[in-house]
């Protein structure tokens, strides 16, 4: 088997970068608002909106099926506090609600869901590509001002993956199926052959009789 | 937050050994069959089949909320190849259907889904341990003859975990919710605290007018 070489770590075989919402805030995205450095650096910078998610994974340094970037948000409207969702090709777009993260008790960040519209709203078509996007809690922010700037905020950590359709879950799953039934053919077709083997052969001592 | 002190690695944080079942059957079960050290040692051999579910998180050396360990199979009868799945407390039966494991095209090995049942059949309680029984394809075993032996095979590979029951889930999702409403309310304050205040001390240049 080949290792996936998509991932530049050094890491022995069955370990992951899957770190817990809480995990993200309190010691990447903390850090990253704070200038410190993350205890690893795996999570590259990008303006995520600069460029369409199925180009993203060219961006990150790091993962297989998903990807992580710290991105900064740019205002929608001059004064207004609306990000600014839309890239080259389409426009990301919040879906369900958002999720508050609590370290302890503590209120610490909130995480929120998006999916990728090709095209402009309200004719965008959606996509199977999901963002997950991470800011602190306003407590946690570091307030600078960015007046005159169409800077929202402070960065925001995001994670990018491509959903599996239903058609592809459903063949992955025949796959499966066909593997496993050509599997039990394998073993019939070898328990048939020594049963015949042992009856031609061995009569008098088939266990099968 | 503290770290979780159960796992004795010292991982970065949101680093976990989350391996694909390929990973597990050609990195770790593979080597441990060929008794070639595994890539990092971290799966202890323990045969779980002396303790019951609950105690095996202790024989660990590392997880969280799953547990590797290597297990040899002893046979449930003497000439049989049916293993003795009882424990002290209890017995583990299989559920499911097994699933084949492959590399690339090649066929390495299976998995098994097992519950565990407290008390003896066929009146044993159901209870939400799960095991994932990793073995070997016939191929890749080392075939050794253990005549006169109660040990049926080579090392399996098992994953233990407890499941979490629809009550939990609920428990889980509901303090969830909670902390969401919680926080919408410190919002909706928040925001009236403003607004009272801007109504009050600047009312020409209110905001809200």
């Amino acid at each position: 088997m080949e290792r996936n070489t998509s991932s530049k770590s050094d890491l022995p075989p069955g370990f992951r970068f899957h770190p817990t919402d809480e995990e993200l805030i309190m010691f990447y995205l903390k850090n990253q608002a704070k200038s410190k450095p993350c205890p690893v650096s795996i999570i590259p910078e990008v303006d995520i909106y600069k460029f369409d998610p199925w180009q993203l994974p060219d961006k990150a340094e790091f993962g297989e099926n998903e990807w992580y970037f710290f991105s900064p948000r740019d205002r929608k409207y001059p004064n207004g506090v609306r990000p600014n969702r839309a890239t080259v090709s389409g426009y990301w777009k919040a879906t369900g609600t958002d999720k508050a993260i609590h370290s302890g008790s503590k209120y610490v960040g909130v995480k929120k869901a998006l999916v990728f519209y090709n095209g402009r709203p309200p004719k965008g078509v959606k996509t199977n590509w999901i963002m997950h996007e991470y800011r602190l809690s306003d407590s946690h922010k570091q307030i600078k001002k960015h007046s005159g700037s169409m800077r929202l905020d402070d960065w925001v950590l995001c994670r990018i993956y491509k959903k599996k359709n239903s058609a592809e879950k459903i063949l992955d799953h025949k796959v499966e199926e066909s593997n496993t039934q050509i599997d039990r053919g394998l073993k019939m077709l070898r328990s048939y052959s020594l049963e015949t083997y042992l009856t031609i052969t061995v009569p008098s001592q088939g266990i099968f009789k």
